[in-house]
């Protein structure tokens, strides 16, 4: 078998120590903020107090003159600029960006200066004297409210036009139909209902943090915490209108990202700071300024309309899509259609209509945030499975285990939601769907408990949901990755990708890869992921890409420096190279000569035909391979205090080959409690006036290690011919379950059908008690304007 | 024409300015020690104050005890490493080296501990407190006396057997003859002498200077003022018994090496230190420590018995080198070689013998020097000429133009002396050698003068002498290189190099190089040399090799990259590959159709088959294409007090294309000043006991600018075929001239011949007082036991 169809595992598939695990158990790691630069200053941002107001004049004479400011800057010299899809790739372009300074405020929150100074005391007194004179403008902070006719105007720039309908505020459209017979003709049991989920935030314990300084060229130094170094650099030059070569991004350890640190928030007005004060500068955001001014997850109110025939055949499946961006469209129009194209394809039906609206409202702004709108979308799927399976009088898994997606299955919405590029005509792969429902059906004693409470009495009663899920692995045909390998004359390996391990582990898993080409142990592969100047380009860290685009690049990498290689050992060992294999760092020939690495990487250098063994390769994907994954959760709901509990939760995921099983059972782990919180308790709120209410961890409540219920992540082997042995993506997709498995589970609980996450005390008791078995939001949102497609 | 032959340059063959001149002039450039280390230690050495004793013990006790002193070190716990062939390459191994702490003093200034701690003080009051019982032993310090029977043994290791005689002090032999006829048979005039050369050193401004401190993962980050990062790397590695892998090494801006940061001096007792205190250490020795400790030229004794025909034919060339490398045998046999491998080709004889022999003294240390063993060897060699034209009564210009080896011609030397490795069977290309010595006889007005001179009667006299000379560009099948290189989306380039600048200012000559083949401006090439985690291997900057070894490396990789974006601009353009040109920052197509390189860049970022174009190559020479010169000097003597006054001096040199006119004529510039520095002034002083008497720029004096005697250099192009872009060396070869063409001129102006460099008033005053023509050199060492071969 070739090297690279190997299936027989040395480092791959094994659970080696994380290249970085002793640094950061030491605390040796280094993160952005773990160096010492000469004269850094603090820089401090400037935040609307109101929703909606057109700024008529901002003076900074008195903040100028307080001692140590160095720099003060407005919209006036750091204005916003236009998104433009012109020589950008990912990620995605959006039509209005909020990356520097706002001329008008469009939510709470909204930057209208910065100040940067020697100390952050002065910084704050040069903020607090900073004189904003606001008009105050109506807002509108619902999704469903801003798109209707006479909704106040949010972006009003002259150059709205470019916007698809700025006068009801939509940002972003995506329709699109596969119809194969009359609507709902051929359906015995039709289900009609609206989601809506909540505004959360990614919470990561790294706050946004960028540093700023010059290098001894006078080059921008831009040291961040960041998923995308190559997307900072290129928009941080766009934003300041400089070279992009005049621009070096640097990526240390991150303290996680989840999507968070996928947009280059803070890097052009650090640098615009560190221009105008020619000294270097710091930017760090407290808990308070993440939570008010940086990304968030886009909330979602969706509309599903399903049609099934009597055995269970799913025939029509109608959704419609409402995300809000708020006040600016960042990642707007891919969250958006994201919500439909991971989730329609993982059931087959005869008729599928997706339409999708990206909506601005006076509120923080929407991102990218793990999951990534499919998140939103199977929580209305995998809810409305279960209604369905309800009225239709099936089990909910036989149900789902009747239409969902199989091997060598196709899906029309694959070609037709390509993410707006050419069409893909993906065919699933891998699929071990089959497997993760026995195998956590099994976990959780499903038949077994589901007779235990058949029939409960009493104040706490427990229940069990499911909920299956899919999601991609990076963009296919667009997102590219490459990686670059030199051999050093004792064996060992530099390994430099463009690749981000934002705490995921990737530089980890990537060396493995390497590790295993090679047929060396991880420690011998010395990482270095990323740095604009010093590594090969990676569209950034986000889409579940590294380890199945990434991996690829450095499988390729590899496979070049072991054929490179391997030309060396064969005159060593006299063997032809096609005789000799890599293995425990030694080249072993069909003879059973063999030599170490180090005397192939000392002759390399030293002896014949001296060389540096060095390669480099690229890789773009042209499938999204879909790990898959099935849900269970059981939970108990206190019927006076409308408490949930997870009593138990079995997560099961087909990632491929896992090619390091600890850490994907980590990221799913981690996806899976964040999902579980997501579920629970996690809600940004907000005044009537906009304002954030619980901007702190003491009012946001994210689960801790102490709060997390008894969970399991069962790992379900596949082998993905288009992964790097065998290997699909993992780090996103468990957040896609709780809500719905643990809505379901409820439902089993107290019968009670929850529409609206998170499923607090309040809200569980509020429709246990009430009279009709739907929530208020079904004839609520059903009274709006049905919109086009809706019928 | 194709890129690689082009001589239409664009980039190449200007002078561009350097890539570093803006941070040099501004002072931004970040040296080594241009770096804040939080909790950095001092490290200090202490040196032997007796020139040869046994250690007979060591109590470092107190010196532990004082307060802020984290570690004390002595032979006991970094004992000295042999040297050993084995995958090591160059610089070459020597029986004994000295880069950890010696076990018994072997001259004034051996290591013998090293400590450090948290304050310079500190670390002063630890060495003081530090006691050596040393047993003082007999010490031999001159070079003819070290080899005779009965002179003190330097190196009585247990495996002195390894020195090819160390009972004789005899470090290292080399010898070789090319016979055609009886020897001096067909001679009409034997000249038969002596010469000797003096101790000196590099005084590169910047200090040997090291910081080791950790990076996050714990590996050793060995930044440090060196040549040689990679064997650094290795070297360390080897002495501390550490994995290489663990160790990184960078190379920041450099102040001066001239071949003194050739060697591994101070990182591995740094590193020890570091590890020993868990903390970062730096060692920075003062001026006094560089002179007293660290690296020297070495001295040589040189007969020469040369024999010529009436003619001028040069029949017969007998050269005997005896270099003295002080204590320890650094660089000792290739030193001694290229005494004569360098000097031996410059003029064709039917018979050539070589006799080398290195030696032991109790002195100072001799290292890499600018010229390596040529300018010594020159210094005899052209001396000898003119003492033979003048005995031949022959016109000493004449005599040298009807021997020097010329284009297309071999010489059996090249082939015997292929410095120890398989023989090179070198032939001339380029050689600009006429065109050097017309353009030098006019430029200083030779003929003109001449006349003017030859009756001079008065205090003060006149005199002109040339001298001739050659030196290799790198070592063939030896030195290799490697470069890499990386397109950004802008149309800039990141150029990572092993190569080093060491303020040459190769960085930018190599950027030429690759800007000329992309078809770009320097500004678009982002440098980095050279840190062995980042950037591909290379020996190192030294042997003259970077412009034609690491140049032909960039050359390669360039012409790969240039490959990649033609293809993708092809694309674009609608033209074949091999019909588009780069120029100007753009793809041209033969219809005219063009795209700016930023759109190439981005298409194969983010539109079709995305990739990263990059590449990387090596290069290994199987040449080492000389560079010519030819030197001429005007002197005017001082009859009463000796003192020699360069009035005038032009050095002209075939460096083949000189690839940064400007910095090719600095780099000659400065080897001239150098070698006329190293003719009149430069000389380490000695007490009877071994210790120098002027280890600073107070005793020991270099030409500084204000010294500078009126010098032009005139750079003469060839065009060699095996150099980048028709490139040859030129850093070394200026500092042959100066010693041989003054003597020359005092000879011609005084008729004093002077055998022994530097040339201070009493030396030139002593020989003109003096009765005899020869000086006391001849009959001194000419009493000595003849060798084997010297008849």
């Amino acid at each position: 078998m070739k090297v690279e169809d190997k299936r027989d595992f040395t480092v791959v598939n094994h659970s080696v120590e994380k290249v970085d695990a002793l640094a950061l158990a030491c605390g040796t790691a280094r993160f952005t903020d773990d160096v010492d630069i000469r004269g850094l200053l603090t820089g401090r941002l400037l935040y609307s107090p109101h929703a909606h107001a057109r700024i008529r004049r901002i003076d900074t004479a008195k903040a100028r003159k307080v001692p140590g400011v160095l720099a003060v800057l407005t919209h006036e010299d750091l204005p916003r600029v236009r998104h433009t899809t012109a020589g950008q790739g990912y990620p995605e372009p959006s039509p209005y960006d909020t990356l520097a300074l706002s001329e008008k405020a469009r939510y709470v929150g909204d930057r209208v200066a910065a100040v940067a100074a020697e100390t952050p005391e002065a910084a704050q007194e040069a903020l607090d004297n900073i004189r904003v004179d606001y008009e105050v403008l109506p807002a509108v902070f619902d999704t469903m409210e801003a798109i209707k006719a006479g909704a106040p105007v949010i972006h009003d720039e002259a150059d709205s036009k470019n916007i698809p309908d700025a006068k009801h505020n939509i940002c972003a459209k995506f329709d699109f139909e596969v119809k194969q017979s009359e609507w709902f003709s051929e359906a015995d049991v039709v289900v009609d209902r609206w989601y809506k989920t909540q505004w959360a935030q990614h919470c990561a314990l790294e706050p946004h943090i960028v540093i700023v300084s010059f290098d001894e060229d006078g080059r921008l130094l831009i040291r961040t915490s960041t998923q995308v170094p190559f997307h900072a650099r290129r928009i941080t030059a766009r934003v300041l209108r400089l070279p992009l070569k005049s621009i070096r991004v640097i990526k240390p350890r991150i303290g996680g990202g989840f999507g968070s640190k996928q947009e280059v928030l803070l890097e052009p007005v650090c640098a615009a700071l560190a221009l105008a004060a020619r000294r270097p500068v710091k930017i760090e955001l407290s808990r308070r300024e993440t939570f008010v001014s940086s990304r968030t997850r886009h909330p979602f109110v969706i509309r599903l309309k399903t049609g099934a025939r009597k055995d269970g055949t799913i025939t029509d499946a109608h959704m419609e899509a409402y995300c809000d961006n708020g006040a600016y469209g960042a990642h707007s129009l891919t969250v958006m259609m994201c919500s439909g194209s991971h989730t329609l394809p993982m059931y087959q039906a005869k008729n599928t209509r997706f339409v999708g609206r990206s909506v601005y409202t006076n509120r923080p702004v929407g991102g990218a945030y793990r999951g990534f709108g499919a998140t939103q979308g199977f929580f209305a799927w995998e809810s409305q499975m279960d209604i369905m399976a309800g009225q239709l009088g099936l089990d909910p898994i036989e149900f789902r285990r009747k239409n969902y997606i199989r091997s060598g299955e196709g899906s029309p919405v694959f070609k037709a939601m390509g993410e707006g590029r050419e069409g893909i005509e993906q065919k699933i792969g891998s699929c071990g769907m089959d497997e993760c429902i026995a195998k956590g059906l099994a976990a959780i004693r499903w038949h077994e408990k589901k007779k235990l409470y058949k029939n409960q009495s009493g104040v706490k009663r427990r229940g069990l949901g499911c909920a299956c899920m899919m999601q991609g692995s990076g963009i296919p045909e667009v997102d590219m990755a490459a990686a670059s390998i030199k051999m050093n004359e004792d064996g060992s390996f530099n390994l430099h990708m463009g690749a981000t391990d934002l705490g995921t582990g990737s530089d980890t898993v990537l060396a493995q890869i390497a590790a295993e080409v090679l047929g060396v142990g991880i420690k011998d592969v010395i990482v270095l992921s990323s740095d604009t100047d010093l590594t090969p380009f990676d569209v950034g860290a986000y889409a579940s890409s590294t380890t199945f685009i990434s991996g690829n690049a450095v499988k390729k990498a590899a496979l070049k420096v072991r054929e490179q290689i391997l030309a060396v050992a064969a005159r060593i060992l006299d063997e032809k190279p096609e005789d000799i294999e890599l293995a425990g760092g030694r080249a072993v020939g069909k003879s059973g000569r063999s030599c170490a690495l180090s005397e192939v990487g000392n002759t390399s250098f030293y002896y014949h035909d001296q060389h540096q063994i060095m390669a480099s390769a690229s890789h773009v994907a042209t499938s999204s391979p879909p790990p898959f994954a099935a849900h269970f959760a059981e939970v108990e709901v206190d019927t006076e205090t409308g408490e949930v509990r997870v009593l138990d939760y079995a997560a099961t995921v087909d990632c491929g080959t896992a090619i390091n099983p600890a850490l994907a059972e980590g990221q799913n782990d981690g996806a899976v409690l964040n999902g579980i919180s997501y579920a629970l308790t996690e809600e940004m709120l907000f005044s009537p006036a906009g304002a954030m209410l619980n901007p702190s961890f003491r009012g946001y409540k994210i689960f801790s290690a102490a709060d997390a219920p008894p969970f399991k992540t069962i790992l379900v082997p596949t082998y993905e011919a288009d992964g790097p042995f065998g290997a699909k993506s993992v780090s996103e997709i468990g957040i896609n379950g709780p809500q719905p498995a643990i809505a379901n589970a409820i439902y089993d609980a107290v019968g009670v059908r929850l529409y609206e996450p998170p499923f607090t005390p309040e809200k569980v008791l509020g429709a246990t008690l009430s009279e009709t078995s739907e929530s208020s939001l079904q004839t609520a949102v059903g009274r709006l304007p049905a919109t086009e497609a809706a019928e």
